[in-house]
């Protein structure tokens, strides 16, 4: 049976040719407007909706090379019985690297040391100003694919975090997990705090004030998960009256970061451009999930990798 | 058998409480110029050597609390048959961090963005611009205690690094080992150098023009040994002719590094102020080596923890 599958990527030949022996038509997405008949979306586009909505296409799944599918019209697609499947485990091993950075950025000193630089100061901490890993008290929103390799990884410094999930149920790497609602006594005293969750309607905003207000100078706030879970404001209040005393963000409410937010001055504040989750391989395993799914697919009709419970949202 | 020991680091009253249970004297550096008798010198400063040639001393053992003991006065040391026991082992864990805080800071891209962030910029790198440790060819020059600790952190995140050290001994942690005169096959297509070797007549400007000439296009050059392993002047052509694409130093030449060293402006060069070892727990195992050996010396003379070839010079 051939599929026709429209892609967003760009593929390189052994990829397209890959897909064709699967019985797969591969449509460039340069060719949305005049593309008929297209069964498959590979990623998303500025036209994604377009293509999805043309009557002349019957699109009945969506393999998105991204682990979040909040940017998808989630409620048309749940009313036309599409499915979707993610990325998610692509990108884990580079999100979970970037994060260990980010703590290693502000826990060994970097951030002053960057500043002092472009001042040519030599200017020694004091040791008090430093910190291992190993001795930190890390709470982990999410303990998914990404939540799960920040723990390994945390695991080779000596360190087991906490998690926090939404049932509480018990996580591998984790010393202890609790669910979103019993969270207060986990992070009053922590040092860390890592959101790698999902953007849902039950985390949009789940940092605001109110959160912010039962922290007591928590040494590192991370956000890898979704900017909506943030509250910027809320978070820039918190940096001011030190109830987070540094940040390190890779999403944000509005992307890109307006220029004019305030948050770029922060000395506290690492920013880097929804960058974590880039790797030079980064089309490898996505390209595979994708392969997998279209053995099944053919097969017996299942998606086997990553399926998306579209009213959930993840 | 009562011991005299001079302080140069401050101790708290617990500390001298547990030296004093231990039959010792304790005299804090404030007062090296009164002093007489003193036995055992912990720590070191300026007026070390003054401490050490008085006549009215007889000064049998120097425990340091930095791992290398380069700056000694290691020829007189040796004439006069004195012991040096050193602090290694104790600043390991906070390198090997620090060393990974280096590492991830250029693999992760965050050299760019500190600096589009001083400028608002939201630049987002190319995908190709980011990758992994995990697949980073990584050489440590060094298998000793800091250079371990690096291989062990290194293993959690599913690398096993080369080694180079004076025989080509093999080390645990290691996936291979070749000796200081066998490098030049093993560095050709490194993506990681690190030196984590400790100041001696045969390091000093080891990483001079004819090694640098060596690589081809190293990712990352890290200095957390010693600064006169490494001619400076050599590293910046380097740098400029790209043998070494980027470098985390945290030793120098020089320390401090003089305001109008050109290092300082390098926009692929990142400097920190000789605080990879700093840890607000850094005492906390010199103060062990030192009671350990105190126990030992006062039982049989002998001192069983991190003692210096003073010859050899570590």
């Amino acid at each position: 049976m051939t599929e026709r599958l429209l892609t967003f990527p760009t593929l390189n030949q052994t990829q397209i040719t890959a897909l064709t022996s699967l019985g797969v038509d591969v449509v460039p997405a340069s060719d949305w407007e005049t593309a008929t008949d297209i069964d498959i979306i590979f990623g998303w586009g500025q036209h994604g909706p377009a293509v999805l909505q043309n009557p002349q296409n019957h699109v009945r799944w969506i393999q998105t090379v991204s682990a979040g599918v909040d940017y998808l019209p989630l409620d048309w697609i749940n009313a036309h019985n599409i499915q979707v499947t993610n990325a998610s485990g692509a990108y884990s091993a580079a999100i979970a690297e970037s994060t260990i950075g980010y703590l290693l950025y502000f826990l060994r000193d970097f951030n002053d040391a960057v500043k002092n630089q472009a001042g040519h100061f030599w200017q020694v901490p004091a040791r008090s100003d430093l910190a291992t890993l190993a001795n930190q008290k890390i709470v982990i929103y999410g303990t998914g694919s990404i939540g799960q390799h920040i723990a390994e990884l945390l695991n080779g410094f000596g360190n087991y975090p906490f998690g926090v999930n939404r049932s509480g149920h018990g996580v591998t790497g984790f010393q202890g997990t609790v669910s979103l609602e019993d969270d207060a006594a986990l992070v009053k005293d922590a040092d860390v705090i890592i959101n790698a969750m999902p953007a849902t309607p039950a985390t949009v905003h789940y940092f605001n004030t109110d959160y912010f207000e039962k922290l007591n100078g928590v040494r590192i706030f991370v956000n890898v998960g979704r900017g909506k879970s943030v509250d910027e404001q809320a978070l820039m209040h918190a940096l001011l009256y030190q109830n987070v005393l540094n940040a390190a963000l890779d999403v944000f409410e509005t992307e890109p970061l307006p220029r004019e937010s305030k948050l770029w001055d922060y000395p506290n504040v690492l920013i880097t451009p929804h960058q974590t989750g880039f790797d030079v391989d980064n089309i490898r395993p996505i390209f595979g999930y994708l392969s997998d799914n279209l053995k099944s697919w053919d097969a017996d009709g299942q998606l086997t990798v990553n399926r998306v419970d579209v009213s959930r949202g993840y």
